[in-house]
């Protein structure tokens, strides 16, 4: 059963909130610890003996406006479901396990991705943020004032690197290749971080009625063919190169937007991926040089604002041995994979061995209602979880 | 001097009223009687006689976000100027003159225009309009009503026809014609009433990073070649017609406008303008060639509505001739000429014989900062109004 408007829990508001007490509310029904740390990250620990080291996972449980009820949730709900297994089976950890739900994770609200991982990792600034508003006008340094928080204090959230071990993160795929390759399980290798851009666009607003054709300073009209460009240039790009790139005109604030008036000014956000960090930055200036042509062809001023510009993620190569060993001990179809979406492991991987299982997502949808991963795909990365626990921290173990 | 940000006074605002209550003010300074009528047009009549007849003038105090000084205001101070002018000279009409300070002129707010002239006019059915929202989700109705007015009984406003005899506004052309044949003055013949369509799309919402670039149904990608066409097509039209014919995408919605998800749906507003009916209407049918193809092409579907389709307005022929022999006998230089824009003139010329005086507008901008009509223009436009008064209300009138 579909919700039509599927889940809105945005970052650092009342429903991101609900979500996570929940969170609580379950793993202390299950005997963990819980406990929210400075930047809001809600941690629940399944605690043997405060020396023994600590392996931790977790994903989050934020979402974008009208998402899916899979993207995050899956990989908090089987970390937990893991533990509950290894209870039942009256598994004894030898060293702590946490699980980590992590705040703001999407980038829907603030533009700002994996707050509360890189918090954590000691990747926040949080000079860097604070007047960043959302659509409402509303700073985040207000949002997590709100929220409950101390904005003074919210990089005190960074840990030591000798507190955790290891991290992993189960997700969907939000992709197609596990669904056409037939795979069950897909192991990340790496993880195509974004470059993203904003195109201000300034034309001369005008009136609809007056302004003849041939007098217009639309900055619609100037900057429109971008759109077109980058999906029939990314599509180019695809059918020559190793690893896939994707790139999406994602947003659109249009100046004045009123029936009656051309458009003096429009500002495009567009987010473009690959594991392959020389491609995206060739593709950048392949826009850059589009957008010159645009400039000197319409009487408007362009001008393009990198947001972001990471290398991609390479996964610790043990990790990624281990957990495929595992998915395959238990029999699993198992895919070593890329992925082009972010995750909070991105910012665990920096400070830790940190890996990262993927599961299938029905045709690959995202970010929408219809977003859907299979119980029995849950149970299986809950398997490979449990079974990598039972390595990690069991008797057996080899680490 | 140019205020950067313009002027903001949106449909029943606090912003509106303030200006509305400075009109009062005026008015009652010049010693006129003033009233708001049930739609919350302000009235000022220079009262000789309750039995006269009475001849009638005006324009609107509301803005686009972001607008400029004179578009509307111009109409409004002339008229009052034009009478203080004809008190200083000793003037004594035989006839009742009305200024009329039409409330919400500009459809900037909620997409209904000139709400105030159509109240008058007996045009405006509040059944119709009463679940409009702005796009902070207000209503007209509530804002009307926080406005001060009784909606219920806003129709009320709907004058008798032997109530007025004539009617004649003034405006800033908004266009370039005067300017570039050194008019002084614009008699206005025909006025050029907008179709208005919106393009809704609907393709996939998903997950920018993930989505391979050959699985995408991107709503945006999908419509964006419109945007151009409009632009291209009505340039077309223009080279082999005898009329202008305008067309703009001036409004985007674009849903749901987040960085990392692919747009799902997008809602263009387009804007069409001739004071040749047939041509506007072939140009729609245009558009709607265009989007099957593209609906075609792409995997989205696609609804056109329209919100607007109405026959231009053709002004009043001895009208047209009193005001350009007035302006003439004044020895200025003077256009007759169409307009491109709706003015609430047009609505008065449906009950009453009216007619449109233009005064240039520096380089035909209009809806921004930095829209400009000289001191010296307003003045000739105030001396065409006056001499116009005192032909059809002085003893030596004629009608």
């Amino acid at each position: 059963m579909v919700r039509p408007d599927g889940f809105t829990r945005l970052s650092f508001t009342k429903e991101e909130k609900a979500a996570h007490l929940q969170f609580e509310n379950i793993a202390a029904e299950i005997g963990l610890k819980t406990r929210q740390d400075a930047a809001g990250n809600y941690w629940a620990i399944w605690e043997v003996d405060q020396t023994a080291p600590t392996i931790a996972m977790g994903s989050h449980l934020d979402t974008v406006n009208c998402g899916g009820g899979y993207d995050g949730a899956a990989g908090v709900l089987t970390a937990l479901a893991a533990i509950k297994g290894l209870q039942d089976m009256k598994f004894q950890p030898e060293k702590n396990i946490a699980v980590i739900c992590f705040v703001s994770e999407e980038s829907a609200r603030f533009g700002v991705s994996t707050i509360g991982s890189k918090a954590i990792t000691a990747q926040l600034n949080r000079r860097e943020i604070e007047t960043i508003k959302d659509r409402n006008g509303i700073t985040i340094k207000q949002a997590m004032t709100d929220y409950g928080l101390d904005w003074e204090s919210i990089e005190e959230a960074a840990l030591p690197i000798d507190s955790l071990e290891s991290f992993i993160e189960l997700h969907i795929e939000q992709g197609m290749e596990l669904q056409e390759t037939g795979a069950e399980i897909g192991i990340v290798k790496g993880i195509a971080c974004p470059v993203r851009l904003t195109i201000n666009t300034k034309g001369m607003a005008n009136h609809t009625g007056t302004t003849l054709m041939n007098r217009r300073k639309d900055a619609l009209v100037a900057i429109a063919p971008l759109i077109n460009y980058v999906q029939e240039e990314a599509l180019k790009v695809n059918e020559s190169s190793e690893f896939p790139l994707v790139a999406t005109v994602s947003t659109i604030r249009l100046h004045p937007n009123a029936m009656n008036v051309i458009p003096g000014e429009v500002e495009l956000g567009i987010d473009i991926r690959s594991v392959d960090d020389k491609l995206k930055r060739n593709f950048v200036e392949r826009i850059r040089s589009f957008v010159s042509e645009l400039e000197a062809k319409n009487q408007v001023t362009i001008e393009i604002k990198t947001l972001v510009d990471h290398d991609s993620i390479m996964l610790d190569g043990k990790m990624h041995a281990r957990l495929k060993q595992v998915s395959e001990a238990l029999g699993y179809e198992t895919l070593s994979m890329n992925s082009g979406a972010g995750h909070d492991v991105m910012n665990m991987a920096v400070n830790w061995p940190a890996g990262l299982i993927f599961i299938p997502s029905k045709d690959g949808v995202s970010h929408h209602p219809t977003e859907f991963a299979s119980l029995e795909s849950l149970e299986k990365g809950t398997n490979v979880i449990m079974k990598y626990i039972e390595q990690e921290a069991g008797n057996a173990h080899e680490s």
